[in-house]
């Protein structure tokens, strides 16, 4: 089931045992060191979604701010950080959702997209897709479309495909 | 004293009383929205530093990693994420610092940077300059040289470029 089409998994690093007992951590800071490796990944994940008519990019805080960015400019469209509870100054939206480990709340500005837009939204791993669902959520209230999810690695096990099956989700490793 | 020589101050957004009362909270998703500017920012970061010898961009977490992550794309280097407390899975060194409304601790991994690395530290503001140096010490415990800050704007009456002097400090915009 693992799918590694871009040769990008030699580049992430496993901690196992991180954040708690029993989980396997990916680490993409290994893959971010590595110029080919970072350029490559922004690359992919804007080339699949260049002629879908993206207006935006948003990315999750806080690795998908690193992707998500990049792939933004890649694209030549504006970038919206999707922020954890507290972090944005202006007025917010909210949605609460669980992960893997927890629980959480992502918030957009009101005014990031509205419905002229079409969104792409970038994290760096899609686990059991809570986060991604809640940033579908957000985008959708304010009356943009989602144009697709871009992720570096999809825990395949964890199911997120399966909550976002509505969506396109384009994943550069399937784990 | 304000300079805005790149024409970007017109997109920040002045959110007034945030986090807390007396606050005047430089926003910078009004300027990641719009492309051109975006584009701007992180090419005239990058164009500043582009014959300093940078071998990677540290990006100081969270605003620093959007324009960090590009800068690093642009100059075609790896991107180090600096992070707070607790975020990174690998074994990290730590730096405690005073900032201009509480305290925090910025970390990075132990084999992010090494000697042979010239690194330029990036983040969105400079305000005391607490954040800053504490990322400037991170680099110079693990072995590295630092090339320079850069930032997108500079709130001099918090003098945050003293606490910098030995160090090139090159803001966008100046306020």
């Amino acid at each position: 089931m693992t799918a590694d089409n871009y040769g990008l998994l030699q580049y992430i690093r496993v901690i196992e045992d991180y954040p708690q007992e029993g989980i396997s951590f990916k680490d993409i800071t290994t893959l971010l060191k590595v110029p080919a490796a970072f350029e490559r990944t922004v690359f992919e994940l804007a080339d699949h979604f260049r002629d879908a008519g993206v207006t935006c990019v948003c990315g999750l805080e806080s690795r998908g701010f690193i992707f998500g960015a990049a792939v933004a400019l890649e694209l030549g469209v504006g970038f919206v950080p999707v922020r954890k509870h507290g972090k944005l100054p202006y007025k917010v939206i909210s949605e609460e959702y669980t992960l893997e480990y927890g629980s959480n709340t992502l918030e957009m500005h009101i005014d990031a997209v509205n419905s002229e837009d079409k969104v792409l939204i970038i994290d760096d791993i899609i686990a059991t897709g809570g986060s991604a669902l809640a940033a579908v959520h957000l985008v959708e209230r304010l009356g943009a479309k989602v144009a697709g999810l871009g992720v570096v690695m999809e825990l395949a096990e964890l199911k997120g495909r399966q909550l976002l099956e509505e969506y396109e989700v384009f994943s550069l490793i399937i784990d």
